[in-house]
């Protein structure tokens, strides 16, 4: 046992907690320290959630979203617009995009992008699920909602490679310039360009 | 449940990980989702180590400090010097201590410092079994070394008056002064006064 601490219990529940991203050993330190002061049964309600989840766990047979049950509840929610794919790379990117309230389609969770730096083929992704989806019919858009980075803009080629064999299907890709809020001059010279090339028509919504 | 969230158990997860200090739910999704990517058997070890800690978890009833048995491993040690005891606040207090690799003696967690506003008034802290080993005997020196603030200071001063009646006893307090690698131009004065006020003789050591 480490000379510093008094207590092999506290050493391994500060261990444990340093092992997470991000958590430093003082932070893992302190978080168990808090937890020491709380109720024994918030500390119950605690690791029980995080059991649980981690052994229950299910991603959506549709899209691929975590899931309680076997469909998750965008894809089974009637009130939902099934002919509109949006193609994202993981879980966040469907809640930040849940959270613009803009969006009345489904999703397609792909689990990444391809990036051979990172050794990710097509292979590891779900490509070929979103293709049995359109390929299935009912389909009329699938957005391209993917990072606007080299891996994203590849994986979004490889994707229009896959799905262009389809007439009546529209691909679109999310806009791409300036962000709300931001002064022009200091709007990079590459999503400048890109806005300016990509003008739309003025209105006053 | 939350519109943004696909998961019941997900929203729990991170409700939870999001009621630990410092940590917000945009971290707590991100270490949510890191535990979603590991073991299950790590998971378990995780939930294990903090389940154990905080149902198990034992104070020393010697020095207060947390332990897993009635005597920590510090008290129990034969090889430290048991007519020291140095005072601190709390169990990192000791960890930083110990680090230091320059102090043999024992300990005594008071558990806080004297602090109205805080509501903690000496009997709510370890004194009273401070004051008891004192009185058992075999005791040299008792060092203060709480923080240098008011309600250190304030704490300092209690238990002086508190340990004053034993003649033979010394009662020492940390130095204090410049900070190792502090620049004298950016010292605070209170702290720069009472360095030049306890400066001690110099050696090459």
């Amino acid at each position: 046992m480490n000379q510093q601490y008094s207590s092999a219990l506290l050493e391994r529940a500060v261990d444990e907690f340093a092992k997470l991203p991000g958590i430093g050993r003082k932070t893992a330190m302190r978080l168990v320290l808090h937890l020491l002061r709380v109720d024994v049964g918030k500390i119950d309600a605690f690791t029980d959630a995080v059991s649980t989840l981690c052994h229950e766990v299910r991603y959506c047979s549709v899209c691929h979203n975590i899931s309680d049950d076997d469909v998750c509840q965008i894809c089974s929610n009637p009130a939902r617009d099934a002919s509109t794919i949006c193609v994202v790379e993981n879980v966040q990117d469907v809640m930040a995009l849940e959270q613009t309230q803009q969006y009345r389609g489904l999703y397609h969770v792909l689990g990444g992008v391809i990036s051979p730096m990172d050794g990710v083929g097509p292979g590891q992704l779900e490509i070929e699920s979103l293709v049995q989806r359109v390929d299935e019919g009912g389909v009329d858009e699938v957005i391209f909602a993917l990072s606007s980075t080299m891996e994203g803009d590849a994986t979004n080629f490889y994707l229009f490679r896959k799905l262009m064999k389809y007439p009546d299907l529209n691909l679109t890709v999310l806009a791409r310039g300036m962000s709300i809020n931001d002064e022009l001059q200091y709007t990079d010279e590459v999503t400048l360009g890109r806005s300016l090339i990509n003008r739309v028509p003025f209105t006053c919504k």
